[in-house]
């Protein structure tokens, strides 16, 4: 059991001027330009994060993603060719519920990790994570607009923002048009903060 | 004795969305629309942060800033009246070098701050301050556009960022023109963490 079970824990990584990609994201470069710079404190040689912190972080018995952090492609899925970024094992090792506008099968990965595919927005993604998450974390893996969608529409219990120490100076913005504090009614209050040298990741307990 | 005693700390507070001020400044609103939000870790009445992480994040020997930090004139300082935003007593208790275009009389305020002019630019300033900083902390204390000026021209030690659980939307961004980490020569590391409830402070060694 870890303290956040059952929560919805949002994580996504930000730069130190509220980008979560660069500028001109394409195929070649999905987060923009720099933005695989964000990730250092997960992939960097010299200084990751340790499992341990990596799995507070990231872990999930059930995960919800946007397409975007899928896949490229847009409108119907072309074939059954592309089996998203991650590779045949993916880092999640959990069933994945990935939002779409189109229907498709499930995609079985190694791992543990399957691919779903929700058609009927957020609230039945919630649905269908807390269905077979056994009362574990439901983790929200980004990206920006999913994240925004769940904090605007009140599901979301914390955010992890692993914030880099890096500027990025243009690209998408993670709160985009969502205000905090002030009338808003969203409250973020800081609950716990993991250190590494390449990043910051502060535990925000999410209330109105 | 200090572990920063002698280094060069810049101290200021944003917001998640890399705003440091709110939209409209004005002389009723100096920090902008809902500006003062970001400073509830200091003022709250029900979450401020300790007197030891407050001396720790706005100490120092001596304290730099700039024109804004100090008041609302432009021009010329049309007389003796104006005597800063910090009221007979401010929070300083330490000379403090207001960087300014306009030479005028140092003003000596309670409780051992002294406000003087320096006209010269931050290197100026600087040279100041450690003549009188005797061997401790020289706090740069604002604004961004200070700040900005000490990080690019390599005389930072020490950033100390703290990050109010809120966004502003718009305003004045600390990091305008500003590339930290990629190719830009400037790296942060995170290497220290204040955490409360209304705000986490992250303080990062400026490296090249």
């Amino acid at each position: 059991m870890s303290i956040d079970d059952g929560l919805v824990v949002a994580t996504i990584t930000t730069s130190l001027d509220g980008f979560v990609a660069g500028p001109n994201q394409s195929l070649e470069d999905p987060l923009g330009e720099r933005g695989e710079e964000l990730h250092e404190w997960l992939f960097s040689a010299t200084e990751p994060a340790s499992a341990d912190v990596t799995g507070e972080i990231l872990g999930g018995a059930a995960v919800i993603q946007g397409r975007n952090m899928f896949g490229p492609i847009r409108g119907e899925w072309p074939d059954d060719a592309w089996k998203g970024w991650w590779g045949d094992d993916p880092p999640y090792h959990a069933p994945v519920f990935v939002l779409t506008h189109h229907p498709r099968e499930p995609v079985e990965m190694l791992g543990g990790t399957t691919f779903h595919f929700v058609t009927g927005g957020i609230e039945a993604a919630l649905e269908r994570a807390r269905a077979v998450a056994g009362g574990g974390r439901i983790s929200v893996a980004g990206g920006a607009s999913t994240i925004r969608q769940f904090l605007t529409a009140g599901l979301l219990d914390r955010l992890i923002l692993s914030i880099a120490p890096i500027t990025l100076g243009a690209g998408e913005r993670l709160f985009d048009g969502v205000e905090l504090g002030g009338e808003s009614g969203i409250r973020l209050t800081p609950v716990q903060v993991f250190e590494n040298a390449a990043a910051t990741h502060v535990v925000y307990d999410v209330g109105r």
